[in-house]
């Protein structure tokens, strides 16, 4: 498979992936779809009225939308018409496109010169908790190594409901939140900028279509609700986390900021590279039991870039793969009281980290609490992030000659607001 | 001050309160804005035109939408304004509306006929802990009489994110969800229908204009982003709640449904009845910290009819005023971090409880943990709801020979969903 558009063998962004997004130009500030396709995005507006597949000729208006969220609320049927009506238009061996001069230059934009959106509305945001590694090495620091998992985690996917408001897409800087913690357990708490500030390396799913109060979506269902995937930075005041959290969970430390990428990878990209699901024991309850694969090898990589360097220097390597529950287990959990999805909601996987330490998804569990440095390149190390640091969060899979990547998940910290 | 629409005096409805909400009729199931007025309905859609005042002679498009958020967006002087036109509109000497037969049938409609929806379309929902004796009966239930609180609850009102898209509105029937429990300590998990349904006596509030992400609202201008309130039932189902909640907070527990009184009351009606704040002890930091009052006498009831009674049997009686926490302080903690606000957006208050044992705000309270029985009327008693219970809760101010209520707040409890 081939795009007439030339697409070097490390672009994120070969005709296997075509990822959605929302994007707007300087000439055009119209909030309109598009399609990555190596440097450049289909403008899907452009294009619209070639969905002519018995299921989009009537749907064509989906494209025309600012967000992605009425494509989402149709089915995998549709999502399939789709990809198969824009990889047969970028095909090196098609005219349709690539023959029409004066509609290639309306239609492909370079991505150079666009702005990304959010994707979609996000109704709701939930984020799980659902690395193995992540969640003991967390445990261990805070309860010792005997008691490092709560007795329910191996039973059920443990999650909370997040902020949707302030999720924001790749590049928006985040300024680090005041609040208040206690640094000494035995004095009163303290106000001011946050100390402990972190990023967690996560994933997260877009659901499609959805289901209403009081039906549960069924694990064997799951997949028809799964739109596709993006690489999230879950921004994290552990200081402020640590003194709130009892007996409710994270409140403030979460909703200073969560990052994601701003192309939605389909789950149609994906499915070359599903991997054996992570053994589970003891085996779950019915609900969560599926027997077909849906974990996947996704590469991913945090980089930390100071103020004052010129490159990021990378301070993890991890891997999606990780996972102990998959995203077909947390959507059958999240539904199972009856609890309602909607097309856009976030469903986010929770810190991925690995069994190496350098595969740890945070800088808590890089500088293990603080008690060691972490080289970020340039002769700098750090415990947590300065204000200045850009955090730079990529994920990919690599196909024999291609990948299929996120693009950049990325965000500068800024100074504290003044208290006032 | 009074209305040619006849109002009773133990209405919830009279011309001093004119709550807003959104309404559609069998013969017009277009949704729209009305306000309350006795027992009949005031069309706002049908109105708009008369909206000449300086500030929403050209925003009058905002009456004639399916939902509040584009009200809810402006500011406190335009709610005012409307307010006062609405009341000139509605006064017994007053001819505009009273005198002209062919706008008043067209204008004015049933309550009885009428459907009631969502007033907003609501991003996030948000759930504080912020009575006291609530906190301190479910402490000593979990904890022990000497550790009740926890020792941030006097420094900040905990809070955390909860689920949006399943607050319903008054009516809605609510399902007995499925989950995993843990009956006994030494034994595993098992799962099925929740035995410990709950409900907990709430009141909530709607975010009026808003603020952008990284830019707290500061305490003493929390008054302008508070639009007006709600009574909500927040269903808990126990058992599920005790065995998940560790440590991310309750999840799924929370996600089954949580319903609200359809008439939102704004502040202004509510002025007349501000009462000392409850007083705060250590002083909160500066960033929580306001002189005036802002704590509200709002009498709260909760009653439950079973399936075989043709009335609801009181259970408790509570009070707003018993919060610790104001509204302006639970804002200005939520924003402090730099979270952003949208209009619609809604935050709860947690249980109300109040100092007695008739005041108490769940059957987890009233029943001591199931210890003890509570009587329903009709012969009937409760530990925790059965199935075909309904539960009614209402609000009201009393005024001098006037209400200002948020009618009622009711659901009934459907049996679990066979388990697929």
């Amino acid at each position: 498979m081939k795009s007439f558009v030339e697409v070097s063998p490390d672009s994120h962004f070969p005709i296997q992936n075509l990822p959605y997004g929302v994007f707007s130009t300087t000439d055009n500030e119209t909030r309109r779809l598009g399609v990555a396709i190596g440097d450049l995005i289909l403008d899907l507006s452009v294009i619209a009225h070639l969905f002519t597949g018995p299921l989009l000729k009537n749907q064509q208006q989906v494209f025309k939308e600012p967000t992605l969220n009425s494509f989402m609320a149709l089915s995998p049927a549709v999502w399939n018409e789709a990809r198969t009506t824009i990889q047969t238009l970028l095909a090196h061996d098609q005219s349709t496109l690539r023959d029409d001069c004066q509609l290639r230059a309306k239609a492909l934009v370079p991505q150079a010169g666009a702005v990304m959106h959010l994707p979609a509305h996000i109704g709701d945001y939930t984020d799980f908790y659902s690395s193995l590694d992540h969640a003991t090495n967390v445990g261990t620091m805070f309860r010792g190594k005997e008691n490092a998992l709560m007795p329910n985690w191996k039973y059920l996917p443990v999650g909370y409901h997040g902020r949707a408001s302030s999720v924001v897409v790749s590049g928006t800087p985040i300024h680090r939140p005041n609040g208040q913690t206690r640094p000494k357990d035995d004095e009163p708490p303290v106000f001011g900028p946050c100390r402990l500030m972190d990023f967690e390396l996560e994933m997260a799913f877009f659901i499609g279509g959805g289901n209403t109060l009081g039906t549960p979506i069924n694990v064997k269902d799951a997949h028809n609700h799964i739109f596709g995937m993006v690489v999230m930075n879950d921004w994290s005041a552990r200081d402020i986390q640590k003194w709130e959290y009892v007996p409710l969970g994270p409140f403030l430390a979460k909703n200073l900021g969560t990052t994601i990428s701003p192309w939605v990878v389909t789950m149609d990209a994906l499915k070359p590279f599903l991997v054996d699901n992570y053994p589970q024991d003891p085996k779950p309850f019915p609900y969560l039991v599926h027997d077909e694969k849906y974990n996947f090898n996704i590469n991913l990589e945090v980089g930390i870039k100071s103020a004052g360097s010129k490159q990021a220097g990378t301070v993890c390597r991890s891997n999606f793969r990780y996972m102990y529950w998959t995203m077909k287990q947390q959507l059958a959990h999240h539904t199972v009281t009856g609890c309602n999805m909607r097309p856009g909601d976030l469903l986010a996987s929770g810190t991925i980290s690995g069994p190496t330490e350098d595969s740890f998804g945070s800088m808590l569990e890089l500088s293990w609490r603080g008690s060691k440095t972490v080289d970020i390149g340039n002769g700098e190390t750090r415990k947590f992030l300065q204000d200045g640091d850009e955090v730079v969060m990529t994920g990919y899979c690599q196909g024999e000659g291609y990948r299929v990547g996120f693009g950049p998940c990325t965000g500068k910290v800024l100074p504290a607001n003044p208290v006032n």
